[in-house]
């Protein structure tokens, strides 16, 4: 048998994360690689009880089918907690819970890209939903990131230039990879652009909740008055992305399609994991468990910042970054990026080459992503120490 | 803001079943038009000890990202069930843990076929099905069914006319809607013609376990030593259909670029319920379950096979059925099916019109799906009563 592949997957390639993983699933590596919340950050005990009680109570409601759109209870509660803590949503707004987040990027792209049709992406930016988007056949086209977020000419050049461009991707708040945090002015920018050319925008906020340092800032989709922001939120961050919970709001028309192509997709996301997330955000202290995962990152981003400064300082520079779970590292001028990556590897210490994370993996990149969430403190600082010792070595210092 | 939507999901409308659904959540209504298992097949006490000991012992296993193929023991353990029981899987297959059966349906359409080229299925077929394939654009040839499955000169008329045709679509046993069982010799003639025509078989089996007649026919897949069978199995109907876990064995090259599909599409399958569904198989009877399944469906089948014979023959007649969820009903010439099951919902009875079964829903058809594994034993006799009722009025009798 001669296997015929669609052209629109023939030349995707398996995400270099999950290749990286491959090394980074054996212990004696430290891996700083993956974007994994803490084993310490789940709420483990609250959902065993969430969980047996719902067993032992309704059993057919978990585990029976249910609706596409997903559970209506926890619909209602998202669209209240939207409502009350961020200010968004309007009466023309829905809301449907999804498989994860990066089936909001799967679904809008099904609903709204033809082959060939343009998204407009941060550069770098998340290498999941770049593979999502090529899997339609989308045209990418990056917009280079500053420290306050997109370059906004590029953004309008990019525009003017792409009038098929369908959609904006961006990811405002401590962006995979950067850490760069969007400002309230170019959030405006943003925004103003979208609707000056027609174009939605994908609003991908998995992180706003993770804010160690400063005041948080509105999400783009607080500003919507027109029908153009589809915001993508995520259980994965805060409480577990096992599970697979996400949910996004937008103007209804947009969300229908992406109900009718959902049931074509998986029919409906686990309706157990959406009851534990609804019992959760109603019954348990939901800000207060946010404020200890706050505490426990923050405590984690120091360790990370003190060996950093340490061992990579003044050689290797990294963006500020405020919240979130990455650090972006750039190397000095002259040293190879693949080549210092692939030199950590074999000293057992896993980071993602920054390529990856482009919308041309073949464009010049000096920066490398370091996540430090999922590593213990003490990986954490001898994995920076190696790294250290390596930059080091190339310099001959 | 003006919407645009892309091309392959314009015309795509909602569910026809989904619709009804409406109707059928509605208690004063009698459904008879869902395709859910019964809420007393569903093991909720193992389910529930099952997850207890996990979230004690394990809970970041289950709460955890995981691999984008699924949870390795899961496929270790299904991979040895499929060979010891069904005698299905080579060397060159390979088999990865899906969200439902659906989304198997969505990898495979997504990694094989360009927009434009042909699915062939079984007329009628899966609407769940169909509307995957319609939403990346896919051409539905449908090929007419006969008491023991497809007719094999119209497949082969099909292959022969349809060179872009890039798998055919078949649930050999008691397909959904029409209850009928391909013959021995007929699944040898599919997977023959597949060969010969180069195109890829998709064999969707969720009601194998669920035979309550004769004896259990040998898979398509069991045949193939040419790497052209995808085989569909699923958990929805024997564990849970809320959990969606379901699986997927097929040749590796076809596997790898579903798991790239994957990936993009929902990251992984809720790893919960995959230990859950891990440890059923694993640590309980499963062969029991499936019996006690059997013993549960047998009794409903008869219960609706009495009511039918007292109530809608003989006007009404339907296909043999010696498994599965669905009884096919055929109508008397001259009475317009869409108006029966119009008229039938206005007395509070929800079927299904079997035009949304059919790949162009604007052929002829005389047929409605009834349920038998979700209503109770008094729904299932009242409905039928009203039915046959409903047909005598309409025939004057």
């Amino acid at each position: 048998m001669e296997y015929k592949f669609s052209d629109r997957v023939s030349t995707l390639k398996p995400s270099a994360i999950r290749e990286i993983f491959k090394y980074a699933a054996d212990p004696s590596y430290i891996s700083l690689s993956a974007g994994n919340p803490a084993p310490e950050a789940f709420p483990a005990k609250e959902i065993a009880e969430i969980s047996a009680k719902l067993l032992a109570e309704n059993p057919i409601l978990a585990l029976q089918y249910s609706v596409t759109e997903g559970y209506p209870l926890l619909r209602e509660e998202l669209t209240k907690y939207l409502k009350e803590n961020h200010n968004i949503g309007r009466d023309f707004d829905n809301i449907i819970i999804t498989s994860g987040a990066q089936q909001i990027a799967d679904l809008l792209t099904k609903a709204v890209v033809n082959e060939g049709d343009v998204v407009i992406t941060e550069a770098p930016s998340f290498i999941g939903c770049l593979n999502t988007f090529r899997a339609y056949n989308a045209k990418l086209v990056g917009v280079p990131m500053e420290s306050d977020g997109m370059n906004i000419e590029k953004l309008e050049e990019a525009l003017k230039n792409n009038p098929n461009a369908k959609f904006i991707y961006t990811i405002p708040n401590f962006q995979n990879p950067s850490g760069i945090t969007m400002s309230l002015e170019k959030r405006h920018a943003v925004y103003d652009l979208a609707k000056k050319y027609g174009v939605l925008i994908l609003e991908d906020n998995p992180y706003g909740d993770l804010r160690y340092i400063g005041e948080a800032l509105p999400s783009i989709k607080s500003f919507d008055e027109d029908g153009i922001v589809m915001y993508a939120g995520s259980f994965s961050k805060v409480i577990s992305p096992g599970m697979r919970v996400a949910y996004v709001m937008g103007p209804q028309p947009v969300i229908q399609k992406m109900v009718v192509c959902k049931q074509g997709a998986d029919v409906h996301t686990n309706i157990w994991s959406q009851v534990v997330c609804y019992e959760f955000m109603k019954n348990y202290d939901f800000n207060a468990h946010l404020e200890n995962l706050r505490q426990i990152y923050t405590k984690k981003r120091q360790v990370l910042l003190d060996a950093m400064e340490k061992n990579l300082a003044p050689y290797i520079t990294w963006d500020d970054f405020n919240g979130g779970l990455f650090a972006w590292c750039h190397l000095p001028e002259g040293v190879d990026m693949l080549d210092f990556v692939q030199k950590a590897v074999e000293r057992k210490v896993c980071v993602v080459p920054g390529t990856a994370f482009l919308t041309d993996e073949n464009d010049p990149c000096d920066a490398f992503r370091i996540n430090f969430s999922t590593p213990t403190d003490e990986q954490l600082v001898k994995g920076i120490e190696i790294l250290g010792q390596l930059i080091r070595d190339i310099l001959g210092k």
